[in-house]
């Protein structure tokens, strides 16, 4: 390594690849000019990214082609992709943190396949039971980080606990003048509700939490995920993926309505005109593009996923996470956490 | 049964009773003047019910008063319940679908104790493992009903099953012109996706929505909850009551941000006259009065839940509800769609 932040692109993944995703990379170098501590690994068809590369100016000492051949498909499975894609973009792209320099992996490749060959490749650290996919979120007052969003179905004590630390590490490698709040996701804010995995997790919680990785806020309730109260929202992978989607589906619900609403009267749409600038400024605030990039966290290794059919600006975003979380130390941080899990049951 | 519909309310339950309780009554009975097949059985203080019965003209062929001397507190936990509310408002108006001749139960008071005071007195259906509790939640076509929201943490195939059958006789009562489609909520749409409950639910269903009590339209995610193309949403009662929490937290964060970005120019508050009418009919659609009312599904009498802070437009939602549950003969067709369960089974 030397002393650049090295990121490891499979610039096949996704849809409209590896345009977007080197359109991206050039966005996020005209944006950090200034910044001279980053270099690419890109990894995919040699003459493609040429192109590419050459297309949107981008200079021969920020990145190396790494030439691959083959595209791990939608349709791949988690079983039969061991098997099948050694020689794809993305298992390269995870591999050079290994064989390479590489500090960070990006795809928008398949979801179940870009976890499965990162687990086998990077491996899990040796005290976390299960790695977890982590999400950002808007809230009232900045961004949550939000986890487990689907890598486990099912979750115990232990895992929700191990969640909680890495969820607060990439917090605080993420944000680090401000302090991870974390809360655990339940039906009530009692410390009788829920599960007893929630309960037996709650009261662990409250006693490691006096080595001041984080607050511990407790339980919220759904209704409160977005209040800013709390930042690091903790829930098992089947409870995480059916609330982000929720959110989802609702923002679009609610959005769709008013769009209708508005457009049904010609006083309204004559009102448009006058809060163009308004509802721009709404829009972007909210702007799914903005939140971008899941992170595999658990890993020996960092790994992010960028959304399959986001655009340019989209993965612009997840390629300036990757950057944030190597500068934010994010694995040092969660060592550092994890290692008070056990300290005061000694 | 004198051949009307005979709503027991428990006129003291929620915040700003009894006032809210009649006024709903209320607005119930000047919405549907022309309807004379409808009669309430009002539980609490006499002296305070008769004072607003006076006040809002209700003719007195309309109601009876059953003077009770207790309210149930929110305070009030199910453990003490049973011990601590023999006397009060909630317990008679439930016992009234043993003792008098209610058809059903509505209350404003807190959840917990109206769900194990209804489940004593009125006893689960025998074929019914647990009961459910059902709500409405508006989608892009007309309205979901959706369970279970809360009352089972844990949930298995058996569970899950009942609460198909049960849900789409609901809608059935609600929606008589309309079929009811029934969707199991998971974190992929792939029959291989979730927890073996769901798996094994899913099988079940495909056999039994052959008897035509519904359409069986498979696993959905949480962001197609809303797009009308499923109306019975099932899922275990974690799961509905963090999705529908997270939900309800969506939609206030999205539209307390448009109104944030429409405040901050001098323009878009200038837009804000012009769109008024816009914005009210989106106001309208969206009002969550509009979806008051929880139902118990599962008891061999059927209870509604208001939520406790509703105003009297919300509660009158409410007492409509309990109207149509009983016009739309819920309890009958409960028993229908159960029998088909372990039919083909033999």
């Amino acid at each position: 390594m030397n002393g650049k932040i090295i990121i490891a692109i499979d610039a096949m993944g996704g849809e409209n690849s590896p345009y977007k995703n080197i359109e991206g990379v050039s966005l996020f170098l005209k944006k950090n000019y200034k910044k001279n501590d980053v270099f690419f690994n890109l990894f995919g068809n040699e003459h493609l990214l040429r192109r590419e590369l050459i297309k949107h100016k981008i200079p021969i000492d920020k990145y190396k082609i790494f030439p691959t051949n083959t595209v791990v498909s939608d349709e791949e499975t988690p079983l039969t992709a061991i098997k099948n894609s050694k020689e794809s973009s993305m298992w390269h792209s995870i591999n050079s943190q290994i064989l390479s320099n590489s500090n960070i992996t990006l795809s928008a490749g398949n979801t179940g396949v870009l976890f499965v060959i990162s687990r086998m490749l990077l491996k899990t650290i040796e005290s976390v039971s299960k790695p977890a996919l982590a999400g950002l979120w808007p809230n009232e007052k900045n961004m949550n980080v939000v986890l487990d969003l689907g890598a486990n179905v099912e979750c115990d004590e232990k895992n929700l606990i191990d969640f909680s630390e890495m969820g607060a590490a990439l917090y605080k490698a993420l944000f680090p003048n401000d302090t991870p709040k974390v809360a655990l996701l339940n039906i009530g804010s009692e410390e009788i509700k829920g599960t007893e995995s929630l309960k037996k997790a709650h009261a662990r919680l409250k006693e490691i939490s006096i080595h001041g990785d984080f607050e511990f806020n407790g339980f919220i309730e759904g209704n409160k995920i977005t209040n800013g109260e709390s930042n690091v929202i903790v829930t098992d992978g089947f409870t995480g993926n059916i609330a982000l989607k929720t959110a989802e589906g609702t923002a679009k619900f609610i959005t769709d309505s008013l769009k209708k609403s508005l457009a049904s009267t010609l006083l309204s749409k004559f009102s448009i005109i006058f809060s163009y600038f308004a509802f721009k400024k709404f829009k972007e605030k909210l702007d799914p593009r903005k939140f971008n990039g899941a992170i595999f966290l658990g890993l020996k290794g960092p790994v992010v996923k960028s959304h399959g059919s986001t655009d340019a600006v989209g993965f612009y975003h997840s390629v300036d996470l990757c950057y944030r979380i190597i500068k934010g130390d994010l694995m040092n941080k969660i060592k550092n956490n994890l290692s008070h899990i056990n300290e005061d049951a000694k």
